[in-house]
């Protein structure tokens, strides 16, 4: 199923990273590779428009065939015809494509879970994901706004080992000074601006912001509902009252926004972010900053099907740091820069203040 | 899934003539029966308000629990409790609500495989259901314009078996001479509609149903494509050519008000319909008339959630006669009226032609 | 302006009005015319597609140009000519266009109103348009309910004057016994079904007008306003507080239907209310009835342009009878059939009580 | 009227421009001022929800009244009352609300011929404004890329003229090096690209710019149209064949980037072009910057009603740098930040290329 347009069917991501494999690896350079299915490219297909026809992203929801079991099949057949590939010598050519369609089934990883827990806490019936998780991020460091020298800061990736192309290329920032809060806002927090009315007074919220409020009728975090006088939450482990000590968690970009104004503080950039944070512990939220998503200096998309992978998505998006308890190992960077639409509120996302001195 | 709403996915047909059961027969009449899960019937209700919460229609779809496996046993549960309840004597109270209770159940069963079609031949695979159906429906009649003279007749179900609220009582109404077709319009026939600019031709349209072409982009019955200079269509038994002699399937009222219009024509009243039909074979096809969907003089809403079955849709809305071949055996009655919205094709829907005289 | 698709700017029905005379008689008929501006057929069609493009209606409300007095001067221009072709000798070819021209214009004098009611309501400064105004309905007469015996009536005109084409062929129509009120309901009634729950009980609404209820939350008449423990409405001579002995004016026909089934009552069917009429008053107020708009049996659309001006509405639309303080004098007859989308509540419409035997 | 929720009536411009100055100056500021129209407040406020109720933005198009003549009569009434406050000694504390008075009607002056254009533009008959009009911009200057180099510049406003908040304060930003065009992309090359496919190539737009062009079937800027084998625009002097020679009016952000891509070039950062733009002419048409509308480091939003004025757009927004052929004498500022949504296209916008080096 596919409630909103963002979230994708479970049996999805594993049919598309599959065929991420299938059409950029073994069709190209595994010799007499035949696909498991001539169909599957355009079902599987998300968004590569230069490799053909494909389900427009709003149908994904609706594909009960191949079903789960056909695509497990699927998988097996790629992953066999990978090892053959991966048995052989491995050119030059293809070594860059296999390593990012590691990382591109990484991104997936992540996907896989946010989305499986929105179908599920959506779900009346509240179904119980699994039994532990670690949803609930309690940070003991003290809470403290850590101060940053004005200077002209090197930004992006420099080591040799992989990065996307959205992370190059390294160049110069100058910042001016400022400082940053060594920890996340918390649940207890975030409650005292629900009590202050934050939700209700429109002079902290951006216009489209307070537009969203409006017609979505928001007034918590996503997943949060009010019983018996108490906030609750749904987490993957079943619904539980708000730990107060906890990270704020499932917030829009709005909010976000619309907090650090009722604080009279405001959020890092991806620059302050990124030169901060060898200071600081992050890693289980993703954190949202006041950057838009755009290119760096003399960024070159790659050529072919995989320059679609970043560079198309640069306009009106909202640039995130950090990582969260759903991203797979070794897929965390400084430099990493995830990026969503300002409304959203489906991945474990996290606030970090600043502000300029 | 539920790709469109009037499309609900097959574990949801079954889940909820199963909680029709529980809900009106076990729950009240049964002793000591116990709910096989109390938030199913929050799942399951379609739109009984009197009933309770339920989960909007448009949300059926995403659902991923309970799971098939999970409504099976929830069917099991409640054929073995059903099974002790009609073991017993069983009084005239709830005899009505047994009765209503299989017809309810034929009806979603027709509606199963509708929307199964639906769904299956809107994915781009075009899956198979079964190798053998008998959709395509040759007429061998002959092709003439019964003439049926003027008088008062009797419209309405009179017989002591059952039939819906809606088809009684059983009252006069007074017809002018007309004539009705024997036979179903076909493909053939279709097909120059089509070559004459049919679909192009504003002036045979009612305004909404021309705005309802151009928006959609209408040019041909549901599930038709056009490849390598041929019609085809998409079958539960796999894709293929159009049978010029079968009866025509898968039209809106829209499509079948202008054709009529084209041929200089007309569609039948029900009533027009009901008087004439033992005159003609009829039960492959649901035929579109055009009799909006009214009361019947006297009609009395059944009280309780009962009385929500039909009353409650008698605006905006057309009279179907007939049957279809995904009707359930016995399920068809000459006094049976359908309805759906008239943009509506998913139903395996046809057209009869008529002339006042 | 045209704050919603139904109102149009008070100089477009001008306009529209003087090109229909323009159009279909001086460009055919009057020797030597010449068009006052070529573009203006164009700007003033309104939904003649046999006659060539036209602004959507959507866009009526954003043409700056033609300014209000340049359509003065369409119209003096238009009304001179027709005077020399009335001063001609008048052929019976045109005779039937003149006729339908007047009764037009006099359609558009109706409308007119009740948009410029409408644009004045909606204006947060409800602006006043004229001091007096006959729009309070106080029915002097008894309440009651008059008896009607089943039989075979003729509905339809029958006079040789004129009336429209969907007034006709004149037909027998069969009635089963009934009874109808000899007083429309009053504003009195309305507010005890307000106050009992009306607007909040989904049970005696249909599913369509409770959708309506919900998305535009609906909860009294239109133009009605709560102020200070008071009821108020908007009238075209300015706000006043509601008179309850007044007929309740300004209802959607869900709304009439919901009233109607908390009485136990229902609405008449159109020939229900023609057949009785001569037994009670009626002409102020548009009555909403059960009956669907649908063509009388061998119902004939006119040729040519002519044709497209009802037939092409005969769907999802409900018959209004009676007529309004609105209508043009002489234009209103007891055969006379208006039709509306069940929603739309800004004509002077009310509602008259009717119940099977 | 009011085509689009961007375009404002004129007369709406007028009332909200006096508005402004009866609100923040005379009310606060002139002993005994008395308020024109009390009601005036709600239909002229735009956006200042610190000052109350107002008509909402998609509404301004339906108020016949106040009517275009009560709009002078209140300016008369206020011009006079700003008088006797002019005539007065002015307060340090009204200074400065003067001043933003004035820039704020300078900027409602420009969007008045942009508005007018635009109601003008979209009507059917296309109206001719006036006879003369600068609109055709040729740029004699020579074609060339200007070099730029690397190094810690500062941006924003520093003199102690009136500036808005969002040019403050006065920053470093560091610059990697590049060149910038010494010229705007010309109508020759416009249709070259057009010619090229480049409404039809995906690969050269971001998803959100190709989900515009798809859905609003966009395939030339605004205002051009085909006809007799050749493009025309229309100007507000009248329709005329496109100039090849002038500049390119009238895109959108989605559509400069496009070019951009095709091009292998891109736009300049609005610090890139605040840099060079000493090196080159500009000024007659609004330049798309590859920048997000953004607070500077430090940016504080003013107190009170005029807090509103600028902070609360710094999302999804494009900053805009130059002026236009519309903008009022002495209003254009090399610091100037305008800002748009990337899909509007009713204002002067044009297109200078850049490139890193």
């Amino acid at each position: 199923m596919q409630p909103i347009v963002d979230v994708s069917p479970p049996k999805w991501h594993l049919g598309h990273t599959t065929w991420f494999f299938e059409e950029f690896l073994l069709v190209p350079h595994l010799a007499d590779y035949k696909r498991f299915d001539d169909s599957y490219a355009y079902v599987f297909n998300s968004y590569y428009e230069s490799m053909g026809k494909r389900v427009v992203r709003t149908d994904r929801g609706n594909l009960s065939r191949p079903s789960v079991s056909d695509v497990y099949d699927y998988r097996k057949h790629v992953t066999n015809a990978m090892r053959l590939l991966l048995g052989g010598p491995i050119s030059d050519e293809i070594k860059p494509i296999i390593e990012i369609g590691i990382h591109h089934e990484k991104q997936h990883q992540e996907l896989l879970l946010t989305d499986i827990k929105y179908i599920l806490g959506n779900n009346p019936l509240q179904p119980i994901y699994r039994d532990k998780t670690d949803e609930v991020l309690i940070e003991s460091q003290s809470h403290e706004m850590l101060s940053i020298e004005e200077g002209v800061y090197q930004i992006g990736y420099t080591s040799e080992d992989f990065c996307y192309d959205n992370e190059q290329p390294r160049h110069r920032v100058f910042l001016e000074p400022y400082s940053i809060a060594s920890a996340l806002v918390t649940n207890r927090e975030w409650i005292e601006f629900m009590d202050a009315g934050g939700y209700e007074n429109v002079l902290i919220w951006h216009t489209e912001g307070w537009d969203w409020v409006q017609k979505q009728q928001i007034n918590s975090p996503m997943y949060w509902y009010y019983k018996d006088d108490q906030w609750y939450n749904y987490l993957l482990s079943g619904s539980q009252k708000i730990h107060p000590d906890a990270a704020v968690t499932h917030i829009s970009y709005y909010e976000a926004f619309a907090y650090a104004q009722w604080k009279g503080m405001r959020l890092p950039t991806e620059f302050e972010w990124e030169v901060a944070q060898d200071k600081f512990q992050w890693g289980k939220r993703w954190e949202w900053t006041e950057s838009a998503y755009l290119p760096y200096p003399n960024y070159q998309k790659p050529d072919g099907a995989l320059g679609e992978y970043n560079g198309k998505f640069m306009v009106n998006q909202k640039v995130l740091r950090g990582a969260s308890i759903a991203t797979a190992a070794h897929h965390a960077r400084s430099t990493y820069r995830n990026f969503f639409h300002p409304y959203l509120r489906w991945q474990f996302t996290g606030l970090r203040l600043a502000q300029s001195l």
